[in-house]
């Protein structure tokens, strides 16, 4: 099967962006793209198909049409994917597909929220609805459980929970596209306003408009456009359940478990030989647990990983040089592209002052919390440079 | 490239499902799937990935893990689709195109939707929110046009639009998963209620429940299933916008003529070789159109398509066998799906009263309309009996 490569990459600053429409945000991220790539395109011509990012919040962008209405790409397969706030990840992922199966040789990707559009509720009633929204679980409580059983199995210290906000915000103040740009201390976080115990106001992600855009190509087309493509060589997705006996533990989410394992595998390689990372945090403790279960380090040992330093942008393994969710924001659909945009940047040595140290092998990972079902959906990729 | 097979379908009968869940008719249509495989399969050890299409119209089922919570198939990876009335063609589309690229030996597709749990509204403001809504262009009106157009254009007549829905109507007396199993002449269908001039209540789909399940495989696991699978030679999807001057006529959908024409091309055969095919009849109007767009005639000339008898079950060119969205209903996700289906049947022979003479090329197709878009996607596939 013929490998993909992303090619180029557009992104809007994330925000509160009132003052743009969701075909504005689609359009801008796609212009951004068109601009990016190293040696030009000519996107009627260049592009064959689209993969569209979206939960489609704010009722604005139900099919692929949306995006063709958006782009003036008319006329060309188009296909809308959602998978909870793995929907960017996934997006790429069956794009990347579609340029091995011989579909597309070129392929965009474009995810995009308007989540500050919310007129639905949908943030605020998220998370379990048939089992445990009437409990009153909704998402920060469900993280905020996850944290406390962390820290009463693991004696994770909630100092430590709390760093990995730190250390995002640290990140997302040199990162030209976060959201919430301020640098926070322990006591910062520790001292926020209560969201649900233990989580505070600083280990939550803001809530977010944002949108970006990606180009994949095959093997024949990628250098038409850049000396620099990056391989996607990995790849996982996993479904689950919330009501399954492998999920009673609560410290961990096995879905990244599976989705991570399928990707190692496709790319023969393992947790030791990521140089960088864009993970799902969520909720800071969302992006401990996920040290973990993406095998950077032992169960339960997520609070010593950060404090011997490890994720941070000096560090031997930097997770979310970019802020992460916590600092630049979660707009659903676009997240996960946004990740896809940053590794990319990063492999290309083009990561600006976020940039890490020559790293060869790159990681993107989603988790998503199904609105309305019982279970989670997890999406991981793995990037080379060439 | 490998090529894929449809080698298993379930479906339960459409309807106004009151008495089962979104998740059971998930759940039972994957039943019944399991069952229909002819060499039987291990579930959990056979299906690598699966698709699941749905609008999750009643807001039960918005990601992936939703269809592995129903099915009991987890740590795989679930992709949700979602492509206005088009969300069953591209799920399929995208499983095969995953089949394809080797992401999955055995993908499975399901499609459904709970459309009487429209609590949203959904139906009654449906159709072209940032154009037209305001101006009272529902879903009737909007193809209702189509009509007076046709009509003014080809000197169309009333009654060869209403043929369609006498036909299909006899065809769903036939079909055992039909949800509103009635014969209707022609004079029934132009004195029902008016809906939206010139179509009248007969000339609309009903509002429908329904699941649909098929199973895919690639060319090294058909045998293992069914002695008889079906190919998948062609599949075109594309997205319009009704503002583009390619629409101006309002006699067509440019949607339909661009996917199809990839399609065809893909499969090297034309419009000549469908020798049976369920295509998008939301209205009366929209299968006569469609005839023109897929070339089954020429422009202007589905009013005499029909009435020289082509696509009855008895033609040389049957169209919806299954008696289409008009008699069986029209449960968006599942609408696709069962299109896809029906197909598979009729090239197995197996398609029991409506089967039609020994087809050796069948053709799938949906139109959608984005809900609050300006624009349209189509979906086209093709199936070769082996």
């Amino acid at each position: 099967m013929r490998d993909a490569y992303v090619v180029g990459r557009g992104i809007i600053p994330f925000g509160e962006l009132y003052d743009q429409s969701f075909d504005q945000m689609l359009e801008a991220a796609y212009l951004d793209l068109l601009e990016d790539v190293d040696e030009g395109i000519d996107p009627t011509k260049d592009i064959d198909a689209a993969w569209y990012g979206t939960i489609d919040i704010a009722d604005e962008g139900s099919s692929g049409a949306s995006l063709a209405h958006a782009t003036g790409l008319f006329e060309k397969p188009i296909t809308r994917v959602e998978n909870a706030c793995a929907t960017g990840s996934d997006a790429f992922r069956n794009a990347s597909l579609a340029v091995r199966a011989g579909e597309a040789d070129v392929a965009l990707v474009v995810g995009a929220e308007k989540m500050l559009d919310d007129t639905g509720g949908l943030i605020q009633s998220a998370a379990l609805e048939q089992l445990w929204r009437g409990r009153g679980v909704t998402m920060p409580a469900f993280f905020g459980m996850r944290a406390t059983r962390h820290m009463e199995t693991y004696d994770t210290e909630r100092r430590q929970i709390a760093e990995v906000s730190v250390k995002n915000h640290e990140n997302g103040t040199k990162y030209p596209y976060a959201h919430q740009q301020f640098e926070c201390s322990v006591e910062d976080v520790e001292n926020s306003p209560t969201v649900s115990y233990p989580l505070n106001l600083y280990d939550c992600c803001p809530v977010t408009d944002g949108a970006c855009a990606v180009l994949i190509a095959s093997e024949d087309r990628a250098y038409d456009f850049t000396d620099d493509p990056v391989r996607h060589v990995g790849w996982g997705l996993s479904a689950d359940s919330y009501q399954r006996g492998s999920d009673l533990a609560l410290t961990n989410f096995p879905a990244t478990r599976q989705a991570s394992s399928q990707a190692y595998e496709r790319a023969g390689i393992g947790p030791a030989d990521v140089d960088v990372a864009e993970v799902h945090d969520c909720f800071s403790i969302t992006e401990l647990i996920t040290y973990e279960d993406l095998g950077f380090c032992g169960d339960g040992e997520g609070g010593q990983f950060i404090d011997e330093g490890h994720p941070h942008l000096d560090g031997d393994q930097p997770v979310n040089p970019s802020g992460g969710l916590l600092s630049k924001g979660h707009p659903i659909g676009a997240t996960g592209v946004a990740q896809v945009a940053e590794i990319y940047e990063q492999l290309r040595g083009e990561a600006g002052d976020v940039q890490v140290d020559d790293p060869e092998i790159g990681l993107q990972h989603n988790i998503g919390i199904g609105r309305n079902a019982t279970g989670a959906v997890s999406c991981v990729n793995l990037f080379e440079r060439v």
